[in-house]
Formats: structure tokens, sequence, C-alpha cells
């Protein structure tokens, strides 16, 4: 069996898991998106808990099978909560994503993204400015927009996996998932994911459940196969944005895009995923 | 004429009343469902104000018509604020809608809402693992997802009557609105309102609606007609369960359900509420 | 030409502008209608950027093409980041736009608003209620809602004119847009605009973007002719209830009228503006 295919049986075999498993994923994520996240969420079959007060963050985190932090927008509670959360699941092991959205562009949410590399982020998803100036070579964004091509991120991610072992999906027109056994390539989506807000937030909590079901399912979760995140993280990438395709072809813009994602994500299964994965 | 026929017929009139008073309903609610809420009233036909912050949420709830707090993302200032809006509420006669969310799970919001029942919530609305978390007695649901049946929340609900006086409407496949005179069962809806976040969450902003209409449709009201308020949460609930099935029979999943729903909101009429409504 | 055709010739060419040049606007706005304001700049050609904490509002104030503060949900630390980013905005010339909601009615808000005309916002935008609650001229309206007509806030945009030199854009039946050289009337829009939660918010936001190109779309730009001020935010209104209109003819209520109206607002050309524009 060739690799492309191992990892689309593997895909469908994560995504059958998730809506049997319906993982526990908790959201530390920014106001813009919250709606649109647990909405993603709830339809791949995942169920969302959005607690992201300080004093119930990191309990939650212990019990949570997987999680996200999105430093869309930090407020000052928020970035506490960040904090007691990844302690949690470094702890206790549950496996989480880390979104650093605009890092690079904008110092606060630099600083903190950078402060929560030492609870060893499972995985790290953003476009390639936001990787590049997390692992601080230089570069920053335009705001939420990249200007660098995914390709020349992937220093950056090796430097992430170096430092905190931790997996980078790298977001482009090909999706780069940069694991320890070297890069998967997913090259199904749409270009509506990006003109609507949250295309890539809403992945991050994706990607959050299916680490959960790949680490077993319990927030007693732990990573010691760093290619089985690679792995959990290329499925979710591929799952979400073969969505993205069966969304546009019903969208008469990025307005109706939304809604059809969310209806894809709910009807999307494993068959079509192994027929249209582009995993390599 | 039955009692079923009977409360179909208040239901009606109660639906037209909101759609002719436009009662002013302020929300402190979460951040995951802040919009959704909004257009839910405005698409019922009230008039939402959001006011959660210290300084306006007490002198707004004084001139609201009906006023929800929803406890799914308390960050301090908004906790700050909800003592102070039902602190207002009880004190100039607001009805008000308690939404005990993850209440049970999470300690902060189970702390801040049995405080808040002190302030006499006129409702509250909530899964029955959160009412049994509310009226503490023991259980405590998975997140936001209920792990125990309507039915055996009733004892719970017995003790919110008795000791400050709520209404309780537990939601699941047949909701329970449990009242001083006894328990109105609601059997409509769809299950494509657990699909999606803030399903519930909208539901307790409309039933602020209703219960200001309820009142006479001023700040001023008063309820002295515990099971005035019962019909009212009733009303409110066969209302916006109509509503899902409408939507659902439109909707092609999750996503197209949500903008569908709001489109029924806005179109239910009192005859349809006559012919479908399943109260008794 | 006259000068209705005047005025739709150019607001043809400044959406073209828009969609050229990709002008990064800043929001600092309520939480109800973070992502539907977001998705509105991404519709219409735009880069939204949502950056509200204090630390980076302000350093992101000096390097975005335009700017919007919408007092919707006035949390203490956004109001901080407010503050910071209006003084930015203000001393590096970052044309910027007021949204004061329910400004005349609740209190902390009101005295915020004022406070931010020192920054001398390029443009304010509001119901009339609000526009004469802003100007200190009595009224306050009830909650969102106006509460006045539009012809009876005029000389409250005067006044705003006089003493910080914004032009004001008065939302009704027909749109006011006061400037320094008159008033512009814009005829066109759906009354939907006023069933969804955010549908003036999201107007302040695109009119901050046309503001940036109009400005010449770098954040270095100032407005010396007030006047060009007024024509964009007419364009920006014009362009955006015309969009409105397109979009209620394809949606069946409120909620499907949302998506729609972002698909209307990606395909909205300058034939359609030169034809449908309602300006004079």
């Amino acid at each position: 069996m060739r690799q492309s295919d191992t990892l689309s049986a593997r895909t469908a075999d994560l995504l059958d898991e998730v809506r049997r498993s319906a993982p526990l994923v908790q959201c530390l994520t920014n106001s813009v998106v919250h709606g649109f996240s647990a909405n993603a969420l709830l339809a791949i079959g995942a169920s969302p808990v959005m607690a992201d007060v300080p004093g119930e963050a990191g309990p939650f985190a212990e019990i949570a099978s997987g999680m996200l932090i999105n430093l869309g927008t930090p407020h000052s509670e928020q970035r506490t909560a960040m904090d007691e959360a990844a302690t949690a699941a470094h702890r206790s092991g549950t496996p989480w994503v880390l979104d650093p959205v605009a890092v690079g562009t904008l110092e606060i949410r630099t600083t903190l993204a950078r402060d929560l590399l030492a609870y060893s982020p499972t995985a790290v998803r953003g476009n390639p400015s936001e990787i590049i100036g997390l692992a601080g070579l230089g570069g920053g964004g335009r705001g939420t927009d990249a200007v660098d091509e995914p390709e020349t991120a992937l220093d950056a991610a090796a430097e992430l996996m170096r430092t905190c072992g931790a997996v980078t999906a790298i977001s482009g027109p090909t999706d780069l998932i940069s694991g320890i056994g070297g890069v998967i390539r997913s090259t199904t989506g749409d270009p509506l994911l990006t003109s609507v807000t949250g295309g890539g937030c809403a992945l991050g909590a994706i990607t959050a459940a299916f680490l959960a079901v790949s680490a077993g399912g319990t927030g007693a979760a732990t990573y010691t196969e760093t290619d089985d995140a690679a792995v959990a993280t290329a499925a979710a990438t591929s799952v979400y944005t073969i969505a993205s395709e069966l969304a546009a072809a019903k969208a008469d813009g990025p307005g109706s895009f939304v809604p059809a994602l969310l209806d894809a994500l709910a009807e999307v299964d494993a068959e079509t995923v192994r027929e249209r994965a582009g995993l390599s």
C-alpha cells in the first residue's frame, strides 16, 4: 500500500473515531470565531466546551480530551486562563493545539505564544508568517494575512519540533504538516476558506479533536509517538479541506459558504475521505 | 376546552403580543452565542440589548422589559455585571431568566449561579444535569452535554420553586416546564437544535421576551402568579421548538439550519402555533 | 455631469480601489458582531484585524489603513484599548470611524464616546438618537433602536463637524451623510438590515475601509479635505445598502439574509453601483 493510501485510510478511521467517541474539546479562542469554532466541532461530531475563565480553564483542561489555544483576541483574563490551561494540559497529558494568530506582528501575543511553548503543544497551526514569527526566525505577517510561502516556514517548523516537540501545520494552497518523520502534504481545499474569518481557527479546534482520538480519546492521553500526532494533524487538515471543497460547490459566495461548510463537515464520511484525500 | 388547547391558544396570543410590543430584552450572555441570541430575539419580534458592562447592566435591567443571564463564559467583569443586573431586576420587578450553562461541572459558575438564585429568577432554563447541579442535588454534566433524563431533574425543579420561586424549564426530547401548578410538557422540536451551539441559549433569551409580555410588557412587571410564568415559559419553548421543526424541513445540515431557524422564528405565526403546539 | 452621477462614479471607483488595495482595517468592536463585521470586511475586499488588547491596539492603529471603534459592549479593558487606538490613529493620521452604539441611553459609553471625540474621528456613524446623544443635544434612544427621524439629527451632525471635524452618517430609510459641504442623501437599502444584529455595525467597518482608500490607502493618510471623507462615507453607505437590496431579493427572512448579504458584498461590482446608487 502506498503511503498516500495509508494516510487516507488512517484519516477515514480517525474521522469515524471522532464521530464514535465525541471527544470533549476545550477551546480558549478568539471572540471573532467563538460561535463558528464551536459549531465546526459539533458538525464534525466532537463536543465543544469554551471554558476560558481562570479557575475553570485549568481544571477543565485536565478532563478534556483535547484543547485549543488560539491567540486571536488575547485579553488579559484570557491570557491568564491560557497559561493555566496549558499548564494543566501539559501536566495531565491532554493533547493541545496552539494557533499563534498574528504572532510576529503584534507584541503581546508574540510574547505569550513563546511562553506557551514551554508547555509543549502537541501541534501548532498557522500561516507561514505566524509559524516563522513564533519560532523567532524573523518575518511577521500583515495582521492575519500570510506574506510568506509555506515552504519557507519549514525551518521554523523544524525548530518548533526540536525545542518543544510540536508537530506544525503550515497553511497554504498545499498545507504542510511537519512531524518528526518528515513532511506530509495535503492538497485539498478551496480558496473560499481564506475569504471567511475563522477558516483557519476552526481547523485548529478540529485538529484538537483528531489529536484527542488519536491519543486514545481520554484526558489521560500522552504522546510518545510524534508521528501519530503528525498523522492526526494531517487527517484533520484533510477532512476539513475536503469539506471546504464540498461546501464551495454549493456556495454562492463567502456568506453562503459558511453554513455550507458546517453542513459538509457534518456530512463528509469515511468513503468520501478515502476517495478525495490528497495526502502524501 | 382541553388544557392543551388552552395552552396552545395562550401561546399564540403571547407570540402576537411579543410581535406587537417588541419588548426590550437585556442579555448578559456568553460570547459564543452573542450574535445568534440577538438575532433570535430580533426574529421573534423583540428588541435585544446586550448591555453587560458594570455600571450599565444594573441601570438597564431596571428599564428592560425582560432580562437573561447566561453563564456560558462568565469572565470576572461580566460576573460583576450579572450580580448588578440581577439585583436591579429583582428590585424593580423585571422578569428574568437564569441559564446555568455547565453548572455542576465547572466551579466558578456553579458558585455564581447559586448566589444569583437569591435574586429570584422568574425562570431557570437548562438541561437536566445543569438543573440538578444548580439545585445542589449532585450530578453534574459533561461540559454542556446533559447526562441525565429530563424527568430526573423534576425534584431539583421543585427545590428551585421552593427556595426561590422560579419556574424551571428542563430541556430534552420532551421539554418539561415545572411551575407551581404542576408540569407542562412540550413535545415539539427537532434534534438539529442540539447540533448547533446556542440552540438552548437563544431559547433563554426568547423566554425572557415571553415573560416580559406576559407580565405586562413593562419594566415594572411583577410576578405574583407563578403559573403565568410557567405558561409564558412553556409558550416560548413551544414557539421556538415549532420554529426548529419548520427550519429542519428546509435545512441540509447544522450549518444551513441556523439561518433557517432565524427565518422560521420570523415567519412562525399564531395559526401555525395553534396547529402544531404539543403542549399538555 | 450631475452631482448624483459624479457621486455614483466616485463610489464605483472607491469600491474598485478597496478591492485592489485590500486595506488593513482594525476593528475595536462589540462581541455581538465580531464575526459578522470581519466577514463583511473580507467580503468587500478589505483585510480585517480585530486587535483590541491594550498594548497591541495602539501600535496597530498606527500601521492600519483604517480603524473602527464601536461601543456596543465596552468592557473596561476594551475601553482602555479604544483610548489607546484613538490616540494613535489621531497622532498618525489613520482615518477612523466612531460608532456610538446606544450612546445617550447608557452612561459609561456616553462618557467614553464624548472623550473619544477629542481624537477627531474622521466619521461618526449611528442612528439619529445616537448622534443626538453623542452631540449632547438631549434625546437618547431605546437601546439600539432609534426613536428620532434622521433629519432631526442634522443639527447634532453640524455640531460634531464644528467641534471635531467629523463627517456624520445618520442611518434611516434615507441615510444622511453630513459633511463640510452639505448633506449627501442615499436612498438605497432594504428594511431587513434592521432585522439583524450588526447591520449598522458592519457598515461602520466598511466605512473605515472606504476612508482608508480615499485617503490614499496607507497608515500615513491625513484628511485635509473633509468633503473627501463625506464622499467616501457616502460611498460605503451606498455600496453596503445596494448589497442589502441584492441580498433581500434572495433571502427568505432575516436568517438567510445574513449569508446573502455577505455574498452580495463580495459580488457587487462597479457597474451595479453606477446603475443602482441613489446618491444626491
